[in-house]
């Protein structure tokens, strides 16, 4: 982690430990170049990180002011890392059903820009919140970038092992989501009734050279399904 | 629109014109700095600006590369003004139900932060895509912000009015997604039967100074909703 991610966590934290709401404002710069020792360039920095996580906002000539929504039990969409971080006073548990080395399907292979012949991890999770089923997990991992899974590391952070363990930098995403009625398996595992609600999600991730390594199919139990997006305005 | 901005908007053309698929290169600086008559400072920002949105990505040390789903069909879900540029190939109709100034519920009231004994521009909206429902629309928007609105400005682009026509400047939003099944009066509207699944999306619209003016609540048809988001790192 670089410096100013260092102190675009700090900041974060000093707004979550402060309780500041939505439209409270940040101290000016020189305070907080004090308050957590850093220069200038390194708090703008850290700032402007801030502002495209959507946990600030700034407005010229005014000041940096706080965004916060005001919603409990509402998961982030977009952050996957920070996931289990978004989900405090969430439990979260995995049960791995299958991990093995296979060939992709053709959808998978399609996603992952790789050949049928060659080799992915495959993994399907059952992913719990408070107990109760969150989603429905099959992912595929490009072995030859994701060299290595086992059991253990698939029933923690994934992300947190490619990150830290083999020294990956994940770049970006495309997320495509679709509502449908489940079908029978999806309806047996999420432990609901077929033709229920549910929100499916697939992701490609791609470390920052561009390099797809994983396609992953979530499908979310609907009754646990609350999600947030804090957008910028150059979405807009 | 800034100069940056007008650069960003034509290197996306360009993109799409030569129809540059993932992972292509973009030409290096110099060359865009003259293709597009522009300074290095205002190529350096359009290309930060597209690759926050999800355009571009850099590659330290190696160039500036495309980003572009293989997908077809799918909607930009953040992009909001952009949406009928996304949605090109699409054709999209807006049928206004109800349009009045009223007292805001106590949720739309909450959510723009405002009194329930002030007004309201009230829009009731079904959108159509390719003549099938595409979602049920209610928006709240605080009239001391937007001060007057009509069929007419309903009907077509209410953000492009906001913008060119009030001069106010969207900033950011605040996004909040479930799925559900559906109820009698939203089945009615959206031509499905009750209980079917369907995805909610609620929205709070901020002016770059962060006041909000709009709350907006859509529920989409399942059968038309595909939605595609390109994220970023600083989200993962």
């Amino acid at each position: 982690m670089l410096k100013y991610q260092q102190i675009a966590t700090e900041i974060e934290k000093y707004i979550e430990d402060n309780k500041l709401q939505q439209g409270n404002k940040l101290p000016v710069l020189e305070t907080l170049m004090a308050q957590f020792a850093a220069s200038k360039s390194t708090i703008t920095k850290a700032l402007d990180l801030l502002e495209k996580k959507g946990v600030v906002y700034q407005v010229r000539g005014s000041g940096i002011f706080v965004r916060r929504h005001k919603r409990k039990g509402y998961i982030s969409l977009l952050s996957n890392q920070g996931f289990k971080k978004e989900l405090e006073g969430f439990h979260i548990t995995s049960e791995v059903i299958e991990l093995d080395v296979r060939k992709p399907t053709e959808e998978a292979a399609y996603n992952l820009n790789m050949n049928v012949e060659d080799d992915v991890y495959y993994v399907k999770r059952v992913q719990y919140m408070n107990k109760k089923t969150l989603c429905l997990e099959e992912s595929f991992y490009n072995k030859s970038i994701i060299t290595y899974l086992n059991n253990e590391i698939v029933s923690d952070s994934i992300f947190k092992y490619i990150n830290e363990g083999l020294g990956l930098k994940v770049g970006f995403s495309d997320m495509f989501l679709q509502v449908n009625k489940i079908n029978e398996e999806e309806a047996k595992y999420l432990g609901l009734e077929t033709g229920a609600p549910g929100l499916y999600i697939e992701t490609i991730y791609h470390l920052t050279n561009g390099q797809s390594f994983d396609f992953s199919k979530l499908t979310y139990n609907y009754e646990q399904s609350q999600f947030f997006i804090q957008a910028n305005s150059h979405f807009l």
